[in-house]
């Protein structure tokens, strides 16, 4: 009998009418004779709605009162989803996180999880239930209540699966898998039927926000295979694991994790060097120019940025022309726009620079791919096809399977559109 | 330092602002050098919006999964208020019904509460916070949630007052204290000082529904003073407690418990043997008449109605005039009369009784008082009162402390009002 866990997010669950749909597919894979564990969030709007009654009554919430507050969101979705399921005949029992026997560090609201002790779990599958656990929390050493950063859910379901030694985590959502770039930028991007880990974590960092980039970090360390796929459709969506089980599951005659796959197209799409191409709109641009150059400038910037809990993106350092000084840019995260430049401000005075500059109408293009690292010709053509349609490139980031580039933001929409064109990523006619 | 137990209802947390509006009064409390416990409800129509959504999943719903959703109510309560207290300067830490101790049997949806295990909560109030915890749910053996009951916050906070050996558990609500009489039938109800548990066990099973029953009778086993006040004034309530103690604190000098009572007027209000009058409009009556008396009528006429969960309050029987015959009539709840009448008729044929009828167009007035046991003329005072005013009495019912009567539905307004005049309880002017 194989352990089938699932993962239903806020839209899936979003009404009693969804959740009875949920229900009805759960109960399906259950009848095929498996053991089904369903990871749950909280419904639609539910989180929002608490953190809104938060801040009525508060302007500076405890952490451990926001925890104890915003788990009750799932609570609620995992006891109607068990009801649900009795209701058509189908045995089941929620849990919470804390008694799933989730149990996370003694950090409130951004935990990890560190250990998942399986008794209930296995006593609920082995009294014949489904077991619905609510996502995103556990409890610490204490038995507080612990949540563990939002879009958690996906984390919590990776986690239970590897726990369980399930073969897939299948994470249910309001798209139908990975694409090769946003759909409502480039109508013809191609659903990709798998995708590394690495690739994957840069595409959501890179702002595809399909899956929370922690889920897909924690299913790299169990090397536990996510399936991303749409709860609207019984079609297959992503596959997200290693790039050896990638090449294990293509070179294998069956149809190994039930990816009915055309083998054919799937080595085809193995050897395109570039996966996918990401848009981050929601970026801004500083430059602190002509700071002397001298050992440890770098260090002051950025740690007096750190110290602001200030994230910084790409970092680029340049020796302006007289050799002596050096221009430094970065990119932070718009909202953080203007505290990052007052920061800047101050540390450039400190440090003798010659202006602070800042550019908040900026995007940044991605290209990423693990295959990119063994075609080094990729960088170049990604420059000249922006180059040929006179798109400006302000700045360059790669590491081994991403390039980014930092253009206008007006021309961002139209770059990811030729670079998808260019990279030949369309759907096979 | 004094441990002070709050308990507040619902309505008393029904909003952001009550909340903060309760958040000022707890502190209040504290800042005078208090330890304080706040026991909470869930928001207003929170339990009644999430039965709601339940029965929109399943017409059928599982205890265990009932209370696990439950339950969520007073969690959020008790974290808002938390953070509200932390938002105006005071220290505070929000507990669920496990994390707080409380104890329950394995029995879901109506647990009796076991035991209250007290290291967390006083863990809390040593590092000077305020403990808020959820009133109406605990943890069985297994760690499941299990609710006590509707209404059982109270229960929750006379059961965690006793743990805490506090002083007095005071409960707040949206009514000010017990009154000799519901103030919506009688304008001249006076509010009561004082009020023994038996005579408000009586007067709440009897449609006073101002404390819940059980929470009065665990109040009456930990010997705790309940005082019953409102969350809208600073007014004192009514204080419920043993007559022992009732004795003691008239006769003391001191004003104990905070007691600040005109000792006079409250000496007089002693004399008086009944303390209140209460009117249930949910009864109907049914009669089985001309039973053949022989043993063991009564225990199958009340034991099949037993068996289908009806409950039974006023039995009489009576000897028909033949000798050889008996007519039993009882009420039960309205709502179950359908039900009820159909048992009895079953029951009826076997018995070979002549016919049966039933009545719901019935109400039930009662004079509850411990001091009626010493004055034997208080029930036909009452008879006469009401045939003074042509009022025909179909039931009689006494009981130590408790003189009830079934009278017609339309005349029962009507007898409240003048036995609550017969008897001297309006307000003194």
């Amino acid at each position: 009998m194989a352990i089938i866990v699932h993962k239903y997010g806020g839209t899936s669950v979003g009404t009693p009418e969804k959740i009875k749909q949920v229900a009805r597919r759960v109960k399906g894979v259950r009848d095929k004779g498996n053991e089904v564990v369903v990871i749950v969030s909280a419904m639609g709007h539910t989180t929002d709605e608490l953190i809104d009654l938060m801040h009525q009554v508060t302007s500076d919430s405890d952490p451990r009162e926001y925890d104890m507050l915003v788990s009750t969101g799932e609570q609620v979705s995992a006891a109607l989803l068990a009801m649900a399921l009795q209701d058509i005949g189908c045995p089941a029992v929620s849990l919470t996180g804390g008694q799933a026997g989730v149990v996370t560090e003694d950090i409130y609201k951004k935990a990890r999880i560190k250990d998942v002790k399986l008794d209930r779990i296995k006593g609920g599958l082995k009294e014949g239930k489904v077991v619905v656990i609510t996502g995103f929390q556990g409890v610490d050493s204490k038995g507080d209540i612990i949540t563990i950063g939002r879009g958690g859910s996906d984390t919590s379901a990776v986690a239970i699966a590897a726990a369980l030694k399930a073969e897939v985590c299948d994470i249910y959502t309001d798209v139908d898998g990975v694409y090769t770039t946003d759909p409502r930028i480039v109508p013809t991007a191609r659903k990709l039927k798998y995708i590394s880990y690495e690739e994957m974590l840069e595409l959501a960092s890179l702002g595809a926000q399909v899956l929370h980039p922690r889920s897909v970090e924690c299913a790299s360390i169990y090397n536990m295979v996510i399936h991303l796929r749409s709860s609207l459709k019984e079609d297959e969506g992503t596959y997200i694991m290693s790039p050896e089980r990638i090449e294990e599951s293509l070179d294998s005659s069956s149809t190994e994790l039930g990816v009915a796959r055309d083998k054919e197209a799937a080595k085809m799409e193995k050897k395109e060097a570039v996966r996918g191409i990401a848009l981050d709109e929601n970026i801004a641009k500083i430059g602190i120019l002509k700071v002397p150059d001298k050992p440890g400038i770098a260090a002051k910037i950025f740690g007096a940025l750190a110290a602001h809990k200030i994230n910084v993106d790409m970092i680029v350092q340049s020796i302006h022309s007289a050799g002596t000084q050096a221009d430094m840019a970065f990119t932070v995260d718009r909202p953080d726009l203007k505290k990052a430049f007052e920061v800047a401000k101050k540390v450039a005075k400190e440090l003798d620079a010659v202006d602070v500059v800042s550019d908040a109408d900026v995007s940044k293009v991605s290209l990423v791919g693990i295959g990119m690292v063994s075609q080094p010709g990729t960088a170049s053509r990604m420059f000249e096809a922006l180059a040929a349609e006179k798109i400006n490139i302000q700045m360059i980031s790669t590491s081994e399977i991403k390039i980014s580039c930092v253009i206008k933001a007006e021309q961002g929409k139209k770059a990811v559109q030729i670079l998808h064109k260019a990279f030949g990523l369309e759907k096979v006619a």
